[in-house]
């Protein structure tokens, strides 16, 4: 990660002050705020601030006067039940804003997830500095031979060092002339920045501020924090998981169990599986299902 | 307002707590957290949290690390410009969650903006109580003969009495038997509360959580705290109108002479204006406008 | 359902021309084009207009120039892949847009999905007609005894027969009344329409245009054609269902094995299920997972 | 603009074909369709689909059985009326569908309209082609002196040469070790492809689908249309602009008049304003403006 000692030390007034407040406080999350998870080589995921907590998620679900309901555990047991169902305006009702600095073509996914309000550096108005996202050697992958999305196995010696090498030396060389173009002379003024940042790849580093609901959140973890999400935005996704069971811990669990941990078992499926159940050797040929459905039906009853 | 003693004390309950955040704090709007304001003759609105204050907005904009600008002048400067350029997302950062009550037709109106989160009291789960809008005196209109959207002079005497007459007279009976057909005999179960809420009036009250950012908190706003919009939605607009300068005082400022009392004019009418300005007396015969858009020009010049 | 005769010679009017297009049609949806669709007593459903085809969706999921693939059989197996893999973005690329009648509680329910673009017949400016929705007696049910949400037995008798006459007299004294308010005298004019209206009962019909894209659709009707949606706005969702098979068939034989007919099995009850096809037999007990869980399970199982 | 000569061909095919259609038909944009419209130096912009034409928009704010209104002068008063009263919904019933070819870095701009549908060409997953914006010399402007966000002057003779040198040089040598990592040996895989693409600079074309309705359509247009926005961009909203016109030409002539050349008056530039149709001589001094807010005031006044 790359903080200047300014960003650290501004970091660091900020969570040394405290001040009084009437609303609701989430304590797991208190001790976090701020603070710059590292991610990848140069990047971070930090919270700024939120709203609510899992007793906020109850309270609105019940449109109460007060404080919600006084025991954790009623609480927790509503909170499984609206995931279960899929009620969703509850969760809704808590709101998260996250620091991020990320590479560019990381953010080019996460704005696909639109339900969300974002902040990013203009590069109209300001200068991108010069920070490059390199792969660290194990997550240098080679394309997949079988799953024209994914990865396969690890790129090795030379060819390693040759992708190393085209990557830091083309960053560099755009950046330089990024550089060249956007100076100015004694007599001569630079390109204009929104012009200038043309030249830059997308493994530069780019930030915002990301605001985001908790429903909407836990969509975004849900695709993101899949193994089949790209290596470089499920990073992200994963620091931000950590964060969210520091915030609403009741939430991240029935999550866990209903989402990220649950599988979705289609309507021929279901029927295979009732047949299994009643004691059927069912193969792929008697299950009536394609391949590569049964492929994956397979490899979920594995887990 | 109709709050019981025991709401009430809920609400004082939750006042009197403190707690430590690191959080922004809005002073202003912390004076004001949870407090039911009145708003028709039932109804309240009252804010249950919020996120950010006039520097999350500069923070934002300026991706900065720390707390934003130390100077308010330059901050509200800047969204001064933010506002006048339509600049939306900065105040997309800030958020806040407001508890209504109101009646069930301006409820209607009220969620057709849709960006916003809402949680309402449910009718097919919980019973409602026997609560309806009955306007005071000075707001029972009638139709305009001009505006075929809007209200006239007021109904007076015989004319007044007659329609308190029937909308007391109707809304109870409707609830009476709407008590009567979800009541259990001994041998008999009540009609499903699902099914019997349809015999209640639109003016009855409901209640609901609703969440939105500051930039559509905004948009409802201009169109709602806008002389056109019918009164009894008005009301919980301009309720709200106040509850937004506690909470940003700069925006606020920002909002009322760049959205609430400012003009759009058309380029047709800018035309007709720069010759008014160069001396000429124009007509609306030779202003080449049609008389409706010509008619609301002239209101506007004169404010 | 309670067209008139003039509307109706205006919806055959609208069927009967023909134009030409060069954009993609689908033949089995035009066949249905504006034809009313009746629900309820006096309601309908009816397509006006639609956006796209089965096609149009492989197309835009490989953004390519011309008409996608010449194979029917290849799009439905990239149908069921984009499905089964929570692509939603090709399905965002058809839209269609729908004239629907319904009584007003059924209509607050349904703006709940916020995620679509709505017109409503204006009771500011217009008046209603005097329609109302009487529920037929197979449908008039009790409150549930276990469901807090739900519905029970049948009402029958003396039962039925009491709730029948409130419902229709109620209806008509508040349709009288609502009248008499906006009636004009000689000398007097009638009370505004937009405050006449809030005597009105809510099973009395609305209409509106409706208007969404095709993956908001299915989430809408994942939830509303669901067996725990209330009666009264599922039968809206079931007539959208035929509507949208018509429409996008290969789109819908996926939604239906992926979504409306597919479990959602969590990380607790997978790890059970596991169990048991290893052989175990398992029970609450020994599940591991709360009462409430496990008889959801257990239906689930059995289908 | 490059389209391959399969490209073209298939694009032919498509504008070749006629079909019989019950839905309102747009003559006037029947046809552009799937015409590529060139923009910049390799990018253009397609309409491949459309609901709905300017008697659609009568007939939702209307919500009528039928075909709307006979005449299209009413239809147009109307439309003018809806647009100057910011009633959004009935302009929400129109919807289009673009194909656009883009360069990335104008692509990161246009997705912070977050309320369209979007599906683009993925470099996980395909490999991208060698084609890059290269500005031409017109418009290779150099940073703005006075505006931190805009351009200033021609960059010329030696300096514009040097920018031109790099902007082609770097694209192309990035994208030769793009190729370099992705080639797979005789016994080695190349590298994934979604690793691959981070070498490449946002000058870089890359193209989707992108569909939105008419009223967030001219949303997008005012903002990116407008003398403000990077030249880059506007080119693509002044040729939707275009496409718009022929389209829904009432709904244009609106636009133009109450968005597009309308000026907003701030509250106190609107009192300012009264003063000088009275006859006073108001300066910067005298105005209570400040000087910012004055400078814009004077430019709108002049036009």
């Amino acid at each position: 990660m790359s903080l200047t000692p300014e960003q650290q030390a501004q970091i660091e007034a900020q969570r040394a002050e405290r001040r009084e407040t009437r609303r609701v406080v989430a304590e797991g999350l208190e001790d976090r705020l701020f603070e710059a998870v590292p991610v990848l080589d140069h990047g971070f995921v930090r919270v700024v601030d939120y709203m609510g907590d899992d007793a906020a998620i109850v309270q609105a679900a019940r449109v109460s006067y007060g404080q919600g309901t006084k025991h954790a555990r009623d609480d927790a047991g509503l909170i499984r039940y609206l995931m279960r169902h899929w009620h969703s305006t509850p969760f809704e009702m808590c709101e998260i804003k996250f620091h991020v600095k990320l590479p560019v073509f990381v953010a080019r996914q996460w704005i696909r997830h639109r339900t969300a309000n974002v902040n990013e550096y203009s590069a109209r108005y300001s200068i991108l500095d010069r920070e490059f996202y390199i792969p660290a050697p194990e997550d240098l992958s080679a394309q997949s031979a079988t799953n024209r999305q994914g990865r396969g196995e690890l790129l090795e010696g030379a060819d390693a060092a040759r992708v190393f090498e085209i990557l830091k030396a083309d960053s560099h060389l755009c950046y330089d002339h990024y550089e060249e173009m956007l100076a100015e002379g004694e007599d001569r003024p630079g390109l204009a920045r929104e012009l200038a940042r043309m030249n830059l790849p997308m493994n530069i580093y780019t930030q915002w501020y990301w605001k985001t609901d908790l429903h909407n959140l836990m969509h975004f973890l849900r695709l993101r924090a899949d193994a089949h999400a790209q290596y470089e935005i499920r990073v992200y996704a994963e620091a931000i998981c950590k964060l969210m069971a520091a915030w609403v811990p009741a939430t991240w669990k029935a999550f866990e169990d209903y989402r990220l941990n649950a599988a979705q078992v289609s309507g021929p499926a279901m029927a295979v599986l009732r047949r299994m159940l009643a004691g059927e050797a069912v193969t792929q040929e008697t299950s009536g299902m394609p391949k590569g459905e049964w492929r994956e039906f397979e490899a979920m009853l594995k887990g």
